[in-house]
């Protein structure tokens, strides 16, 4: 099954106590799109200028990403400058040139309108919901939004929350779209404005999910190499949205093995810069780290 | 099987965003004692002064807490007053009172000196090792300490270490102990001191386990009502060390078990101030919450 994702291809200037890379290949649908190709085909909506090189994406394109969908336009592409110390569950943004991004408009290709799965990474939700009026009648929706979003927009947030089936954020996002310090409460009160699930992202601590099926918290993989934490969340929704679209069950026990996927993906984006470490990832690995996250999570009963 | 622990007794003034509790009954030895109580005998060695009312400690004789090593001299008992905002995971103190706490030299009775599981909570890394040096051959030993310890007497904590089974410390004690920001790598070091197992306190985000069966993630309940996480730690050492003492058995598979018993434990302990929730605590919710956490955790494989 085809996966449509609508969202960001940046160039990246990262610090971490590890290393630094200068204009590197990131954004939101690239982390997700790369991490979902493993598990399904991706179709790809996002805008870049015109100083992209041509050939940046033929890894994505030998991963059945089909980038038709990709705009080019006059200007320049979408640029983040940002910094982690040791606490590498927080970035600290150094600099933002949104550039062609500030003027995106997803325009959905005719050929991508039956996707049965879609997920809208982190854009304006006007646009999210752009999106969706293009879509003719997908199976499943996930989104992702951010503070900028839920303190700028929170009107039209709540408004594209009626049409999605999960919405993945992060927890101080989900107190703060709630505005509720409690998780357990904040996340139910998230729920009855339209999400049937809610995934929860906790960086180094995890992942918690609530469906009608109840709480699921997936570990985070313990990693002696953490080298950059940019795109780990989107990553994360790539595992899971790509396991779900490969599988079309959507039931709890499919949901969880999908939350693991993510989790796995997840901890193998963060093992290097930019998107490196999935260049070189093959699907045995993530099998294999897949039973490892088994092993990590598991205890007998009384 | 009976387990010795030695800490403290404190009255404790606690403000959280949900409540506040006045000279309330604390100490990490009898939060270790009352969870610990539900599942083997407790012998407990700590100081309290005069001000200390006799019938205080009732309800821990009731649950077959032997008291006999509880000290009362003359002065006042050891006061702590701390504050908490809406993250819970973080206590501010406002005042500390040693008092009697301040002169505390542990002195083991003879009728304890036999016992196979001792618990050292946080106190003189110096008087962790008198009180070993008066105990026979306990089989298993488990330790906390804290920050102060660390930076104070490093040295003499480093000597403790080498006489611990298992240390259990949080994840910011973790990497402080070991110098070291990565806590896969700060976590090997601690190991390389001594202890053959290091459990890895983290609050609401549950709880990591390092041995040579490798690493165990222990999720934290997802709780509507967190009212006073004070003794938390404390809470979940008492269900930890005391599931092992009742079963006697260390292999990987029953300290698994013993991880998620610590975190049913402090779950129960965070919902009320100061120990209430456990004096009106049964063995049946116990295993229903055990149960709780083996659903939250569960997943399938591929």
């Amino acid at each position: 099954m085809s996966i449509l994702v609508v969202g960001s291809v940046a160039f990246d200037t990262i610090s971490t106590p590890f290393g630094r890379a200068e204009e590197v290949l990131g954004g939101s649908a690239i982390h997700f799109a790369a991490a979902a190709s493993f598990f399904a085909d991706v179709r790809l909506v996002a805008v870049v200028g015109e100083d992209f090189p041509q050939d940046l994406l033929a890894f994505l394109r030998d991963r059945s990403v089909d980038l038709c969908g990709l705009q080019r336009v006059s200007g320049k592409t979408f640029r983040w400058a940002g910094e982690y110390g040791h606490n590498l569950n927080e970035a600290h943004t150094l600099d933002t040139q949104l550039n062609v991004f500030a003027d995106f408009v997803p325009t959905i290709p005719e050929e991508y309108r039956d996707s049965e799965v879609v997920f809208l990474a982190n854009i304006d939700p006007d646009l999210q919901r752009d999106v969706l009026a293009q879509v003719r009648r997908p199976r499943f929706v996930a989104a992702d939004t951010m503070n900028f979003w839920i303190t700028g927009k929170p009107e039209s947030l709540r408004q594209t929350l009626r049409l999605v089936d999960t919405l993945l954020i992060n927890d101080a996002e989900t107190r703060q779209l709630a505005n509720e310090a409690n998780l357990v409460q904040a996340a139910r009160r998230i729920l009855q404005w339209g999400p049937r699930a809610l995934v929860i992202k906790r960086g180094e601590f995890g992942a918690l999910l609530i469906n009608d099926g109840g709480w699921f918290a997936a570990p985070a993989l313990p990693l002696e190499v953490v080298r950059d934490p940019t795109g780990a969340g989107d990553s994360f929704a790539g595992g899971f949205v790509g396991y779900l679209a490969r599988t079309m069950q959507f039931e709890d026990t499919s949901v969880r093995k999908a939350m693991i996927m993510g989790s796995v993906m997840a901890s193998f984006n963060v093992e290097a810069f930019s998107l490196d470490r999935l260049r070189t990832l093959t699907y045995k690995e993530i099998e294999t780290r897949y039973r490892m996250f088994k092993r990590l999570a598991h205890f007998e009963d009384l």
